[in-house]
Parts: C-alpha cells; structure tokens; sequence
C-alpha cells in the first residue's frame, strides 16, 4: 500500500509525544492567569431533593470569596446542552432541558451552588458554610423500575424519549415465522465509566471589552462556544474556546461539563476563574457511557442466512437528556446495520432517573448493540450447525450494499475474519477445554462509522497557509485531544503537498482562528477532517503549481509536487522548489503578491465503515469463575493507516477499555444512598498486567472516499472486546453471560444453574 | 462624506481604550510564563573598543544563573538585520551586518554578553561578575568627521552606503544657470528619540517540540519571524511570533531589537526567558530617528515656479546598518517628490559613527527634507516677493501628476492651504512682530506617502471568517501598535460587509495564524491594509449573497446587504437576515456545508500620498530667546476618514512628536565619553502644557485607490511642524534656524548675529 506514497504509512512519532513525556505539556488545569479565582461546585448529597432554601450570607462574608452563585438566585439562565448534534424525532426535542442550576436536586451530585474565591482551601470553606434546606424525595434508579406506573418522578414523566429506528425494513413478525431458526435473549451494559487521567477542568475569563475566553477539554469547541454564547447572551464571535492539552474525553466532553459554571463564576467575580474537578467530582457527575437492557430476536434460514432481527430496548438516560439520544441512536443504526438483513425492527426507550446522567463514550450504543448480536449469531450457529466464521461470512455486507440509505464505500470485513481466524488459529482450538481450567475461543465483528453522517451533522473545515521557506501552516480544529489525530492531518497535507511532514505545523484549538469544526468523536476526524485537509491542501497547491508554471514556462496541469519541489512531470529536471514559489509569492516585486492560502469546508456524502473481526482465547477457571485472557488478535479495516503507530495506538486504547467494558468495570450505585462508585479502587480499570501483548493485523485496503483510503479508527477497537470473550466463555465453559460486565460470580452462578 | 456610509466615518470608540484605560491591557513586559528566567545585557561603556578577553566563569557559579552568552564565545551566530524592506542597491547589500553580538564594540551601549536567571537580582548580580578586557580605541562621533580620510574606522570603511537619487530628471546645473532666483542653505536635523511609554521588551520561549514562540513589539512580525528563523536556522513556519500590546513603536520597532538576544538565552538555558530594557537602556541603543546634514539649493522663476532642486547629503548611519538606508531613500524621495519640479539631482552619504545605531521614526526622512526645503521656499518667496503661501500653490502637484513614476490619485493640498491659511488668518497675522516678545505666522507643506511602494516590498493579508451568528472574525496581523488599526479595519469590514462595527472581532498580532503582512509603518496600515481587509471582505460577501440568491430564489447580483440583512435591490422587502445564511452555512443539513472565509493578498499599484499644509502662530521672545506656540493650524488631507477620531489621535501624535522635534528634544553624545543622553531630565518632550489646543481640519477628499477613499495618516502629523515653527520664527523676527532643534540659544546668537 504505502510504497505509492511519500508521507502517508509512515510511523512519525507523534506531535504531542515529548511534551507529555517530559511534562511540558499543559493541560487546562496547569494554567494561571493573573488574578484567577478557584472555582468550587455544592452538590446534592440526595439522589432527589427539593431545595426549599439555600444561604448564602456566610459563605460571602468569608474573606477570600468573591463570588457565590446559588440554585436558587441563579437558577435559570437560558437553556444549555442543547448542542445540535443530532437530528433526533421532534418529540425529542422537547424533552426537559438541563440549566446550570436546576430547580431541584435529580441526582447525587447535582449542582446546587458555586463559590470563586482566592484560593482553593477558602473555596471549600466557604462550600461548606452554604446552608442548604433540603426535602428529601423518593429516588428511582433503575431505568426499567423508573418506567412503571407508580415510580417517583424524576421529570414531568421518566420517559425522556420513545426512540423508533429510522431505517425499518420488511415484515419482522412474518419473517420470525417464516424463519428455520428463531433465537433470542435480553442483554445489558452497564454505566461505563471514561476514567479520563486529567479531571475535568475549565477556565474562564472575560477581557476588557467583554470577550469571553474559556480553555476546556470540551471536544467540540465550535458547538461550545455557540451554546454558551447562548447561554450568556453573546455574540458567538465574542467567545472563544481554547483546547489546551487534553488528558482523554472518548465522548464524555461531546458537551459542556464544567464551563458554564465556569463562565457565571467569572461573570459575577469579575475575574477569571478556574473551576477543576476531583477525581471523585469526575466519577460522580460526569457523563458515563449510556447503559441499554434490551430485548433481542434474530430469525435465520437453515443456511445460516440472517432474515429477520428485531430490538426492544431501554437505554438508562439518567437525571437528564443528554447523549443518551445520540447513543440510542447509534444503537440500533450500527448493531442493525451490521449485517445484510430484509426484515429489522427496533425501538428504544429513554428513562429518567435519580443518577448520573448517561452519555457518550468510545462506539456510542455500537458496543451494547454488539454485545447481544454478535452472542446470538454464535447461539445461532450452534442450532444450525453452521461454524459462527462461516455464519458471519454469509451475512456480511460487501461494498456498495445499503447502510442507512448509503451504499458502503468498503469493507474488508471478509479478510478481517480470515486473517484473524487464521492468526488465532481458530478452527484447531475451538472448544478444546477440559477440566477446572479450561480454554475457549470466541470472536466477534462490528462494523462503525467514519463520521457522524447521515443521522447527524457533519461538517469540517481547514486552510492552509504557506509560509516563505516553503512550510505551511495548518490550521483546523480537533484541539489536541490525544488521539494523535494532529500529526496524521499534517501527514495528510505534506502528502497532498508534495512536502515533508515536519513542514506541516499545525495550528489547531482555538475557535478564533479555526474554521468551524463539529468536534472530535464518532471515529470522524482523519475521515471527515482529513478531507476538508486534503481539499485546502489541493486549493493551496493549485496557486503553488500556477506561479510555478508561469517561471518554468509550461501549464499548471504539466506539472506535479513531490519531496519540496515542483517539476514537469514529462521533463523532471525542469524544477522549481516550493520554497522559492511560495518565496516569491509573498516577496513579489512585480506586485503579483500573494500569501497562498487554500481552505476547504467538508461534509461528507458518503458512507465508509471501518470493519473488525476480534478473536479472543480465554481461560475459565471454573472452581472461581476467573476469566484469563490468553490472546487477542484484532484484525481491523480501517482502509488506509496515514500513520500505523497512531492506528495501532487508536486500536489499543480502544481494546483495553473493552476488555474493562467486559470483565473488570463497572459502575454502582447504592440502592439506598444514589451513591455511585467514585474511585478506583472500587471501579476496575485493567492495566497492561491484565491483558495479554495485543496482536493486531491492519487490513489497509483503501476507500475511496477517506483520505488516501483511510478510513476511522477510533471506536473499533472497543467495541468487540465484549462479544468475542462472552463467547470464548461459552465454547470454553458452555455458559453464557449476557449481563456486562462478565464478574466471576456470574459464571460461577451460570455454571451452577448449568 | 460620512452620509452614504453606515459605519465608515462613525467616532468609534478604540478597542483598546478599555483595556488600556483600565490596566488590564497586558504588554509583553507583563506577560509572565511558567518557568521564565530574566535576561540581561551586559553593554560596552565605551564608544569604541576591542574585547580582548571576557571572563565568564564567576557569573556562571553565581547560583540562579541558568546561562550566559558572550561575544567571545556566542559571538556570530549568522546574519541579522537584513529585514529586506528595501530595495536598495546592490552595493548597500555588500555593506557590513550587524550579528547578534559583533566582534567588537562600536558604540557606548553595544551588547558584549547576556545573562539568565531565576530573578532580575541576580541577573544584574551575574553582569557585574563578568570580567571583559577592553582595548579602547579612538571614536568618531560626528558623521562628517568620520567621512574624513584620517577619521577612526568603525568599519573597514566608514561610508555605509553612497546613496543616488532613484528618480534624476533633467540637468540641475543647467536649470540652475537659467534659473531667476537660486537659493541655498544647509540644513541639519538631530537624532530625536521615540520616547516609547514601553521599554523594549521580550520573551522567548521553545516547546517541547523545539517550536519557537516569541512575544514581541516588533512592528513587522511576519519579517521578524523570518530573521528569528534564519538567524537560529530554523524553519519560518516553527517560529511564531505574537505581538502583544505595544506601548508605542513609532519606527523604533522595525527591527530585532532584543529578541535575538533573549532567543539566544532561551535556547541556552532550556526555559523562556524575558528580557526588558530599562529606559537608560531604550536611550542608550534603540535605534533614533536618522539624521541628516545636507547642502539644499533651488532654482525658481521670476514667477515662483521651482525650476531646479538639489540634495547633497550626509545621513548619520551609527554603528551599524540598519533602516538609515530606508530613511535616506525617503528622505531624497518624498523631499523631491513634493513638488512639481523639471530638474532634479540627489545623493546621500550614510556615515558610520561610534553612536546608537539610527534608523526609522515616524516619518523616516521626510521630516528632515521638508525641514530644509519648506525653508527655502520661504526664502526665494521673500527674494521673489511672493507670499509664502502663493508660491506653494504655483508648484504643488495636481492628481495625475507623477512622483516616484506612480501618478498621484488624489490631492487635496490647495485646499489644505487655503482652509488652513482661512483658519490662522494668514494675511492678517503676517510679520506683524515688534518689541521684545514678537508674533509671528509660518506655514509648511508636505506629501507623504500611503505604503511603502514602489521603493519598497508593500504586500498585505487578511481572511474573514463568518460565525454561525452572522458576526465574522477578521483575522489581520498589525498587532495593535496603539494607532487604533484594529478598530479602523473592522469599520472597514464592517461597511463592506454590511454589518455593525461591532459584529467584527479583529484578530491578530499572532504570525501563527495570520496571514503575511509587511508591517506596520509607512502610514500603510489603513490604506494596504484595508484594502487587504475590503477584498476579504468583498470575497465573503460573495459567498453570503450567492447563498442568500438560492434561498431569495434570484441571481446573487440583485442582491445588497445592509444593516445585517440580505435584500433584493429591486424589492426591499425580499430579505433574509446575514445571520441566517452564516448559520445555515455551517449547519446545512443538506450537506452544502460551508464555514464562509474570504481571503485578499493586497499589493498597491498606485500612489495615492496624504497631504498637509500646518501653520503655526508663534510668539518669540528676543530677550530670551524662548518660543511660544500660540497656535498650530494643521490642514490635513487623508481622504476620507475611517474614523475621525483616529485620525485625529494619529495627527495629534504626530504634531505633538513635531514640536518635539522642532524646540525641545536633542539626543547629545558626549564628546569625550561617547556617552548619549539617557534620561528624561535632559531629553525633554513637550507635554500638554507646552502645546495650545491643536486646530485640526480634516480635509477628506476621497482617494479612488484607499479604502473607502481613505489614505495614510500615521506620519504626516510630524512632518510639517519644524518648518512651519521656523517659518513663523523668521516672520516674527528675522532670523533662520537651520539646525534642529531650535534651541533659545540658537536664536539668540542668530539675533545677536543679526
């Protein structure tokens, strides 16, 4: 693949690598502005509370405070988190709105109060000298328990939303019946917490003409600054939101967590504020991944082919609506979109309750779609007699098929199911256990998106501006969210170039200098951002090809740009290098001046699944109900890798949140208290000691859309964990587990009953 | 004027005035970096000496000391200074360079080595710890002196440059044979000092990725950033140079002055480090205005028509080369090109000295040549027996007629001196001087220019970014020199773009992201930039109005924007609003998905010069020899004013720089020490109280090139005022200053003389 091109494949070491080795990078909690405040957040210690009255009078007599905002004197101030992002059924839209304060307590750590002070120890003080009068209400913490007739009211009614599938198909209830082999079974995820290394932090600060300046994490700066813009009554154009370093968001930062408050605090202290949460902060308010219990039918024929499969889920929204809609959308749109089916039908109930709000984190809903599906094609198999690789490769969906009304630019699913059968080693080691300990093999698939389109918007926009020594500045907006992702779009624009990449700099994280941007998830940035990059970086070369014809005496289309300079493609040693072009375009003493610039705004009109086939063989201790992971083998099409390290890196992160996401995390909440698991000792996440070396296989065959055939890859890599151990267990143990995360208490008690 | 403009024309308040009047403005000197060491220099305290050693190990013991550079050791790394503003000879290029540090000392003040320490304490502990060896060599001061065969070398030669006139026309000798009246004078201006509110200062700081950023006053940051590139041997495009609030530039600051120093110590000690000179050490080494010497004579018709002119001069260059070139070619240019004249000859010897380097300020060389020239026609009107006034207007030039081989666009001159003359009451005040304290009127004329072209590189940027509210950012790069640019340019954006002057948020000063740009200086700012800024401008709306013609349903030509609205011209009432095109721009959901950005590279192919005519009423005492301005009338013809009160500001500026200039300020070096005055106890600037109330009349006759019809006024303020003073001084008492400033002692011994 990569002998074809300069820059593209190559592993360049990542942008942001020394600075975060060596420390030097800052983070929005590093960062001191002179006179800045400490912000501090009062939080409901009841899971459902009215708040009959707040005082404040202590709290601001403290020396030291300098702003104190309530629930109650600052309650409403215009509607937040309401970013766009998706083109959710009108109902949808009407559903309650969260504020900065709310008009009563919905789940243990809502924000009643804040506080700016000097300094941090004054700041809690003065949190603990707010007098709160609370009237305790009955809590409802389970979404199904929250549906039923008689459960407390978290809103006007718990159901947030009745979610229909938006691409039904065919007749499922006639095909059940027509079907050889019906199988079905309910399924549930639970609240995956994102255990970002850097806490939740933002900083606030308005100058002296009143332009607002906030630095925050948030993953989509250009949709923050428009929503607190709203919230504040501005000029979109007079807030700016700066990315600094970010210590991991995988879609817990798709909205604005912390910076609202942030903003009010500053706006009342007239100072800047830096409002930063603790660990425990983070794992009690901050959103977690949004949790489905679902109800599963899949209808085959004797061949194994897929005919007919339906959902009827509930997704646990939490206290409020926020990306629960997204994640239910993405639910059913990637779990039912997987395979070629004639018959689909789903449906998906969002639940308020009394707990942490549900959101978005690393595949949306894809991973619980997955969870299910990919176990009961296995369940399938078994009653047809049919190899699940085999049932699998009759069902996948080949290029050019529909997937949400979009015919699927490519896949490589087939290869990744071959390559990472024959890596494993899967038709010598399938159900080989015996005795206490035994082994299995298992595998699943999935296949994502590349961006958010069609269901949600989609739009990115770069430039490229040449400097006189002939390297560029790239300016476009992911902000520096760890993904790696700024280094692979100047791969991107020093390929389409013809330069090197250490001539691309990338300017990035500030919305008052980059062009609208939708943010950093949905596996879209080196896809959908990588094509606005390519199309500025064309625009660019286009003005650097015409001055070049004009000084080599030919036409533009004779010639071409490879490794920093300009030649006649029929004649190479008639050249020009592209320092001197973009030079003396900008030194013109003709008057021709010009500073080349090229942009692009983007939006795709395509549809490009990154593919994965994961393999797992696995250990069941049977007298304690351990799972050892042995191997993983990961074969993943994400089309072309602009640079593999960051695709492997993607991938890894990826893996390692999945095998958590199904053995090792999970997220509790007290049934009397609300309480929910708030550190780590408590919430499991699995280091490298718990999995074994990853074996991945990158399958790069190129789309035709992505960027030199790349396609995304930061989702896919979670997503199959789950599946692919649940039925490693089942050929190992012949239990199966449809209940994450996979605790040794539940194959014990599995086994039991078997 | 102002009527058919929305914005155009309109008192806006500066969008600095807040923040400066406040203190919350933030200078590079205030800007504080995790980190940061404190840089210092150790200077030469003679004007000339070889170093023979220098001894740096006790300052490096001195615990704090994070490095130290030294002549010996750092002594030349690369070239600096060569800014390429201008196009100069060739020969000029051969001339010596200036390098970091040189190989020895040329004048008092030269940089021999440089500390970095934890605090200012230390760092000045750490200079006095270096021991360095003199050699003390003979000095020349005096710019004749040293063109004198025996003079002491600063260089291998002391001429820096012979200069030639760039545009000769006819046979002076020849017109002056013919001629009915010669006159003749030599004239002499001084080294006057910007007196920036600022001491210079910078800060220098690496990324972990070896990414240089540089905070700094520099007046041409684009240019700076490329001699930073070059002289570390760096790409442009790693090297970022921001421009924080500027406290005052005025020339001063179009060079390197400190920050290849404070990069050197960055680069050494691995931290930032922020270097700030004292106000001894602002008056000991920036560069001053240059100086000239020169031998004027005239050749007039009986009638008053200038038949012949010609310049032999000496420009006193300092120890270095620097913008002494630019300012000698302005001079002979702007000086010559005044007014209409068949036969014209000039040449200027550039000196070296052993004194503070000369260079650019506010006006560069014209106010030295209108110093002589508005004299000499006085002169030959007295020996021609015209009035002062009527000879002006017999040989100003019309619009059309060339200077430079550019036609000029527009003038208003005749009407700057008839409105002027009306206002001062020129026939009625004239040489109506008797008794001790006597009256007196002058007047003086002048032509400027609006950029820098033809003679130098003049080329501007910008690109306007619309927000989803239908407000834009104007990203531009003057930095915010304190002229009130920024504001200008966003009046320009705003009447272009059919908007409020606030729906423009101007950024800038950050060459990371803007656009190249040449500076600001040559009163270029408004009319380069803002055409820049219209083109950009013109560009965006195109994309709005075709946008708005598809939802209007006719061709994007019907339409207007005014007021923020979108109509049909034909029918008014057919509108949409400029904030429903942005926004559905970026969020169309029918994937036409456009972030709208226009983009202008801007070179000026006309010449389009302000013009003005000043008139001064002046009381001097003959006993004392004390002038007292009573009034200052100044006549300014700028086209049309983006901003009145801008333009006022810039004009009172000038005026007051002006006056200055004509009777307080003197730079005196010490004839034995070399030592130049260094304090504002000797170098005295008029305050308010030493000035009456300026009279300005704003004479805005639309320029067909500048934006809006607007020219330069930066420098024109200044250039009239000595004239105008020593044309009043001989009405009131007969007697001629030639040489700057006009001291009480100068006018007493003329009298005396007399």
């Amino acid at each position: 693949m990569s002998q074809e091109f300069s820059v593209v494949g190559k592993r360049i070491p990542r942008l942001d690598g020394v600075a975060k080795a060596t420390g030097a990078a800052r983070y929005a909690g590093d960062i001191k502005l002179p006179g800045m405040l400490i912000g501090k957040v009062l939080r409901s210690p009841y899971p459902h509370a009215n708040i009959k009255k707040i005082d404040k009078s202590k709290a601001e007599k403290l020396p030291g405070v300098e702003a104190v905002v309530t629930m109650t004197e600052d309650a409403v101030i215009r509607k937040t988190f309401d970013l766009g992002l998706v083109e959710v059924p009108k109902a949808a839209l009407e559903r309650p709105r969260q504020y900065i304060f709310n008009e009563k307590a919905r789940y243990v750590g809502e924000a009643l109060a804040a506080v700016a002070a000097i300094n941090e120890s004054i700041a809690e003080e003065a949190l603990e000298l707010i007098e709160v009068e609370y009237e305790k209400l009955p809590a409802v913490f389970d979404p199904e328990e929250a549906l039923k007739p008689d459960a407390p009211l978290v809103h006007k009614r718990n159901l947030a939303m009745h979610f229909p599938y938006a691409y039904p198909e065919g007749d499922v209830e006639k095909a059940f019946q027509e079907a050889d082999c019906v199988v079905e079974g309910t399924f549930r995820t639970f609240k995956q917490v994102q255990c970002f290394l850097e806490t939740e932090a933002a900083i606030a600060s308005f100058d002296a003409n009143g332009m607002l300046t906030v630095w925050s994490p948030c993953q989509l700066a250009h949709l923050g600054r428009r929503e607190l813009a709203h919230i504040f009554d501005m000029p979109v154009g007079k807030v700016r939101m700066i990315n600094p370093y970010v210590g991991g968001s995988f879609g817990g930062k798709l909205r604005l967590n912390v910076e609202h408050i942030c903003v009010l605090l500053a706006q009342k202290a007239g100072k800047p504020v830096k409002l930063e949460y603790s660990k425990e902060e983070d794992f009690t308010v901050m959103e977690t991944r949004t949790p489905f219990k679902y109800n599963l039918k899949m209808g085959f024929k004797q061949d194994g082919t897929l005919t007919a499969i339906q959902i009827k889920a509930i997704a646990w929204g939490g206290a409020y609506s926020s990306n629960a809609a997204v994640a239910a959308d993405i639910f059913m749109n990637m779990g039912l979109g997987h395979y070629r089916c004639p018959n689909i039908a789903a449906e998906t109930d969002i639940a308020y309750t009394n707990t942490t709000i549900s959101g978005a984190f690393r595949g949306f809903g894809n991973p619980a779609a997955m969870w299910g599906i990919e176990q009961l094609v296995d369940t399938a198999a078994e009653k047809l007699g049919i190899d699940p690789l085999e049932i699998r490769l009759r069902n996948i969906k080949k290029a050019g098929e529909p997937t949400m009304g979009f015919p699927i630019q490519s896949t490589a699913l087939e290869e990744c199911i071959r390559v990472g059968a024959e890596r494993i080693g899967w038709k010598e080691k399938r159900a080989k256990g015996e005795g206490i300990i035994r082994r299995g093999v298992g595998m699943a698939t999935m296949s994502h998106t590349s961006g958010a389109q069609p269901r949600f918007l989609e739009h990115s926009n770069a430039f490229i501006k040449f400097n006189e020594d002939g390297s560029v500045n790239l300016v476009v907006h992911p902000g520096a969210p760890g993904t790696g992702i700024l280094g692979t779009l100047a791969q991107i624009a020093a390929e389409e170039l013809g330069l090197h990449a250490e001539d691309v700099h990338v300017v990035s994280g500030d919305t008052d200098i980059t062009l609208f941007d939708i943010g950093s998830h949905a596996s879209r940035s080196t896809y959908v951002i990588g094509n606005a990059v390519i199309g500025a970086a064309r625009e660019a070369k286009g003005q650097v090809l015409e001055r070049a014809a004009k000084t080599l005496g030919v036409s533009a289309d004779e010639l071409e740009v490879k490794d920093r300079r300009v030649y006649v493609k029929s004649a190479p040693e008639k050249e020009i290098s592209v320092a001197e072009v973009a030079h003396d375009a900008i030194y013109d003493h003709t008057l021709q001046n010009v500073n080349i610039l090229g942009k692009c705004s983007f939006a795709p009109t395509a549809y490009s699944p990154p593919t994965q086939a994961a393999f797992a063989e696995i250990e069941v201790n049977t007298e304690t109900g351990e799972v050892k992971i042995l191997r993983l083998v990961i074969a993943n099409d994400s089309g072309t890798s602009i640079n593999p390290t960051n695709v492997e890196g993607q991938l890894e992160g990826g893996i390692m949140q999945g095998v958590g996401f199904a053995l090792t995390e999970d997220y509790v909440i007290n049934k009397d208290t609300g309480v929910p698991t708030k550190d780590f000792q408590n919430y499991k996440i699995p280091t490298t000691l718990d999995v074994p070396q990853i074996e991945l296989i990158l399958v790069e065959k190129p789309d035709p859309i992505g960027p030199f055939g790349a396609k995304g890859v930061g989702e896919p890599g979670l997503i199959t964990i789950a599946p692919a151990i649940a039925n490693a267990i089942y050929d190992a143990v012949g239990v199966r587990i449809t209940d994450l995360p996979i605790t040794p208490e539940k194959i014990l008690s599995a086994l039991e009953a078997k």
